[in-house]
């Protein structure tokens, strides 16, 4: 049973949709009790009566008698379970709505809706696992490529933990030798004390600015890497989409401005997560509908981390197409010259060639894609923990406070020890709130309120 | 072990997508052996060596030894498994990349990637459910509201199957009784003897024919009742479909002719689950991709079980309007007139008055949408088994056999009596493919085809 709360939780645990298996998540302490009103075994012994690592088969049943499903009832006993509580999972059918009638009838029997993550937070608050391991999960299931994936379990098993723990402790060392200091009259201090922690606090922050530099590939594993395409009208854009799709996404005509909704599509570029953009074709126009497109487009451009900008080589080229090529980042854009089999009128501008037509150049362009995507990052060295935006924040107001500590240790003064000292805390404070060994409520929310119901 | 093939399928058995779960099952005489290759429980104790029905918690790992994922791994031996052979449940922490790599982990020690259904196609094949039966999983998997799933369950359960055999053992009865009599000499025959087994053949065209009339309900339960919107330019239709869904689905402007794609989503309707489709505007035009849009706009009104055909009321009937309204099935159609507070110049038309802008107005066209609807089918008796288009297929094939028999039982000749037999024994036949008495390789073919992989 939970230290903190002791009501009873329920939601749908596997994703929506259709599938051969859905399951029903119950924790808390009437667990048994709602497993005894909604299950019946095939073999009549209630799942009440039943022990911690077994499961059975049996018929899920409104209050009625009537029967919803059939399938298993898994018996978790607190505090082997996943929350450390009492939990009981019913295995059913899948499909939406029989799943989502299994859970009315667990929330009928006495469970309430779990909010996101809940189930998780409970894990956490129960002392299973610590608020980086927690967010570890939540990037193992939204993980959109191998290497996410293995990034995720890594953090999930506490390799990360360790490293903030690590960092944590060295300051907790640094802050309790200082605190001793306070201890001493001033004139009984000897001369290198000061420094000597100094020191101590130069090496942690070495390990912190190694931990911050993992933050940028962290975040396009977590978050995919955006790519736009964006050109002029009618230059291919949407045919492009296709075919980096390898299916007929958007509508494709040789009017100009065919497209005017955003599509977006997501893909895997060797290894790496792409969320792919069509967008309307970028161009003056009168048409109101067409201009909220092209305002969604140079949107979409300037939040990307790549941009393939197509030009048409079958024709000069257009002043529109020149002052959007010259600003362009080419750390993070790719020129593609499509119609190249039509003539070449187009001068003065480098990129892939392709007539997209046909498919030719696409492969090139995916190479071409793919390399200045791994410029930024080196996404294919052996997988490591990397931090998150929320603990570089934190991380960021730490070190800065280590900072300032660190400035009041370059004079033997007492005063500034105590001054030291505050800081030093302030930054324990920070740190201990990256895996939750200090935490307040909307820190947690602010984690667990991303999660999926039912995790 | 199955008696007809003896290698081991694994497939995602959870919907694709982000949950708190999801599920990698593996089935066939191979599952240990996997299992001991991929799992290393908490307590050191082989998967291989665990009795059915418990579950372990552990580590799913590479070959290499890495790890892949922790979660459950549950054992169910046969015969007390869905498919009546060995199965193992590896139970991980959803995500669709994560599950992926259990599944690919689960190929490399020896499984093969399972076809769409074949799980409960082993369960069909090992003599747990027929074939009726394992239509009613797909049937509960697949339902769209309350009501669909009731009825997909009562099938899973047997209820419908009940009713086939009892048809079929009608038929047999008759069968029988004919074919005693041709061992008699003609003259032997007592007079009636031909007219007593028509009388019971009269009494199975009873019940089949019962059994036929639940198909409407049946194909609404299952597909979804297609609504479509349909309009001139600019009356408001993209307006009417967001407020249908409740949120902003498509663009909507002021100018004819913004949509273009044809736009489907699905909500459910008093328990009637939907299906509705906005199309672009029907108007004569020089454009050709809204021209392509029309085309499927009119396509879809074709096929749609309920139109919803809109006017502007503030303005004169036009003339493409009026041939259209002409046109519509009072049955199945429901005449929206929207900016009625613009000044009512729509003259001699009929319908519910709206001004979709404010919202006003949607609430009577909900209740004259499921009012429409309710019309065709009766969809709020008890829930009772409906036959579905393949089940309707076959027994018009075998009522028109068994009608065959019938007519040659008119008349007391002995050739008849074969004749008739002969019928009767294809009439057999195809109810004997109903629930799966009788079956070939493509009848399975065509019923687990449609299933989801993991099934």
């Amino acid at each position: 049973m939970s230290l903190y709360e002791s009501d009873t939780i329920a939601a749908i645990a596997t994703p929506p949709g259709e599938g051969g298996v859905g399951i029903v998540r119950i924790s808390g302490s009437k667990a048994w009790q709602i497993a005894d009103q909604l299950f019946l075994a095939l073999d009549k012994t209630p799942v009440s009566a039943r022990g911690h690592g077994t499961f059975a088969y049996g018929k899920v049943v409104e209050a009625d008698g009537s029967e919803i499903d059939t399938g298993l009832a898994l018996v978790m006993r607190a505090p082997k379970s996943y929350t450390r509580e009492d939990v009981l999972e019913i295995q059913g059918h899948g499909g939406a709505v029989g799943m989502r009638r299994i859970l009315r009838r667990a929330l009928e029997a006495g469970a309430r809706m779990a909010e996101p993550g809940e189930f998780t937070k409970r894990a956490f608050l129960n002392g299973r696992i610590d608020l980086v391991q927690a967010e570890g999960i939540f990037d193992l299931i939204r993980a959109r490529s191998d290497r996410a994936a293995s990034v995720a379990m890594e953090q999930m098993e506490g390799k990360l933990s360790q490293q903030f723990d690590g960092i944590y402790d060295a300051f907790l060392e640094v802050a309790a030798n200082l605190e001793t200091t306070l201890d001493f009259v001033e004139d009984e201090l000897p001369d290198d004390v000061f420094s000597g922690i100094a020191g101590l606090l130069d090496r942690t922050f070495l390990s912190l600015d190694e931990l911050l530099e993992t933050w940028d590939e962290g975040r396009l594993l977590r978050e995919g890497v955006r790519v736009v395409i964006l050109g002029r009208p009618n230059v291919g854009k949407s045919t492009l989409l296709n075919a980096l799709l390898g299916f007929d996404r958007a509508i494709v005509s040789s009017t100009a401005g065919t497209t005017r909704d955003t599509i977006e599509e997501g893909f895997v570029l060797d290894g790496i997560p792409l969320r792919i953009t069509d967008t309307a074709g970028l161009r003056e126009t009168e048409c109101e509908i067409e201009a909220e497109g092209i305002r969604r487009a140079e949107a979409h451009g300037a939040e990307a981390h790549l941009s393939v900008y197509l030009v048409d080589a079958s024709q000069p080229l257009h002043e529109e197409d020149r002052v959007r090529l010259e600003k362009l980042d080419p750390d993070k854009s790719v020129v593609l010259l499509n119609k190249v089999d039509q003539g070449r009128q187009l001068e003065g501008v480098e990129g892939v060639e392709a007539c997209l037509v046909s498919g030719a150049g696409v492969e090139e362009l995916k190479r071409a894609m793919a390399d200045t995507l791994e410029k930024g990052a080196d996404l294919h060295a052996p997988p490591h923990a990397v931090i998150s935006e929320r603990h570089r924040h934190l991380l960021i107001l730490a070190h800065r406070e280590a900072r300032q500590a660190r400035a009041f240790l370059n004079e033997n003064v007492e005063e500034n020890a105590v001054l030291a000292s505050e800081h030093l805390r302030s930054a324990l404070e920070f740190l201990g709130q990256v895996t939750g060994r200090a935490y307040h409520e909307e820190l947690l929310d602010s984690i667990f309120s991303r999660f999926c119901i039912g995790k």
